[in-house]
C-alpha cells in the first residue's frame, strides 16, 4: 500500500511536467496562429484546451484522494498541496493560449496584431515560451534556481507591455480602435502567462525548501 | 487537542466570510473611485489590498498546517482544501479591484470611463457587488442554491462586456484610443470578478456535496 502510494507521489511530478509540455505547445501554437494569422493553428489550440482542463480536474481529484486516503506528511504533503495549485496555474496558461487563439480566429483572415506591434508580440511570444520552458524545467529537476529566474523573465514581459502602452497612446499613434482593443487584451494575456509561470516557480521553491517565497519579487499571481 | 482542531475548522469558514467582506468593500470602493474619479478612494483600495494578500498567505499557511498536523477526513478535508482555493479566489478579486483603482488613479482628474460607457460600467459595478455578495452568503450559509445563482449572474456580466465591444467597434464609434484601451481592460477586470465568484461557488458546492460541479455552466475560472 505504501509503495503504491509513493509511486503515485512520484508520478505526480511527472504529470505536472506533462501538463507543462501541453501548456507550452498551446502557447507556442497560439503565438504562431496570432503572428501568422493561421486559422488552423488557432482552431487546434482552442480544441486542445479541453485536454488541459480535463487533466486539471483529474489531477485535482487524484491529489484530493491522496490527501483523503493517505496521511501524507512533510515533503509528501508539500508535493500534493503544491500540485493542486500548479495544475491550476498550468490550466490557466492553457486558457490564456485559447484566448489568444480566439482573437486570432476572430480577426482572420486579417492579422489581429497591427503591423507596428508585430515585433513586440514576437518578442512577447519568445518570452512566454521561455517562462513555461523554465517553469517545466524547474519542476522536472526540482531546481529552485531555475524557479527564481522566472521573476526576472517576468519583468522583461512587463517592460514590453509598458512599451506597448506608450506606443499606442503616443500623439503620432496611427492605431485603430480595433487594434488598440486587441493590443490591450493580447498584452494582458501574455503578461498573465508570465505571472502564472512565476506562481508555478513559487510552488516549486515551496516543494524544495518548505518555504513559500514572499515579498515584492514574488507577488501573488 | 481535537476540540481545538474542530474550533479551528469552524473558524475557517468565518475567516473566509471575513475575507469576502473585505473583497466586497474593495470592489465597491474601486467602482466608486472609477465612476466618480475619486482619487482618495482609489488610493484606499490600492493600500488596503495588502491586507487581503496578507490574509491569503496567513490562511493558506493555517490550512497547510491543519493538513500537516491533523489527519482531516471527509467533510473536514473538503473544507480545508476548498478554503485554500477560496482564499486565492478572494485575494484575486481584491487584486482586480486594485487594478481598477490604478486605472482610475492613472487618469485622475479625468474620468477613465468614457461618458458613453458610464452607464454600462455602473451596471457592471452593480453585478460585481452582487456576485461577491452572493458568494459571501453562499459561504456563510453553506448554501448550494445561492452558489448556483452565480452562474447566471456571470452570464449577465459577459453580455454587458459583449455589448461594450459592439459599441466600441461600431462604425459611428467616437471613442478615443485611450478610452478603448481603458474600456477593454476594465471590462476584462469586471468580467474576471464574476469568474472568480463562480469559482468560489464551485468550492462551496464541493464543501456541501462532495462533488465539484462540472460542465459548460461551471468553467474552470
Amino acid at each position: 500500500m505504501r509503495t503504491s502510494y509513493h509511486e503515485e507521489l512520484d508520478s505526480i511530478i511527472d504529470r505536472l511536467v506533462h501538463m507543462a509540455e501541453l501548456a507550452e505547445a498551446a502557447i507556442k501554437t497560439a503565438s504562431e496562429a496570432l503572428l501568422t494569422a493561421d486559422l488552423t493553428k488557432a482552431e487546434t489550440v482552442i480544441t486542445n484546451d479541453a485536454e488541459l482542463d480535463r487533466l486539471h480536474e483529474e489531477m485535482e481529484y487524484k491529489c484530493l484522494s491522496l490527501l483523503a486516503l493517505q496521511a501524507p506528511v512533510a515533503g509528501e504533503l508539500r508535493i500534493i498541496v503544491s500540485a493542486i495549485r500548479v495544475v491550476f496555474e498550468l490550466a490557466r496558461m492553457g486558457d490564456l493560449a485559447a484566448h489568444v487563439a480566439k482573437i486570432a480566429r476572430l480577426r482572420y483572415p486579417a492579422h489581429a496584431v497591427p503591423p507596428q506591434f508585430q515585433a513586440s508580440f514576437a518578442e512577447m511570444a519568445d518570452i512566454a515560451i521561455e517562462v513555461i520552458d523554465v517553469a517545466r524545467l524547474s519542476l522536472h529537476d526540482r531546481d529552485a534556481n531555475q524557479a527564481k529566474r522566472l521573476v526576472e523573465i517576468d519583468e522583461r514581459m512587463d517592460d514590453l507591455r509598458a512599451d506597448q502602452f506608450t506606443t499606442m497612446l503616443a500623439e503620432d499613434s496611427d492605431i485603430s480602435i480595433e487594434g488598440a482593443v486587441d493590443v490591450a487584451l493580447l498584452g494582458r494575456y501574455f503578461e498573465r502567462y508570465a505571472d502564472h509561470a512565476v506562481a508555478v516557480g513559487r510552488r516549486v521553491i515551496y516543494i524544495i525548501t518548505g518555504q513559500v517565497p514572499e515579498g515584492e519579487d514574488w507577488p501573488n499571481a
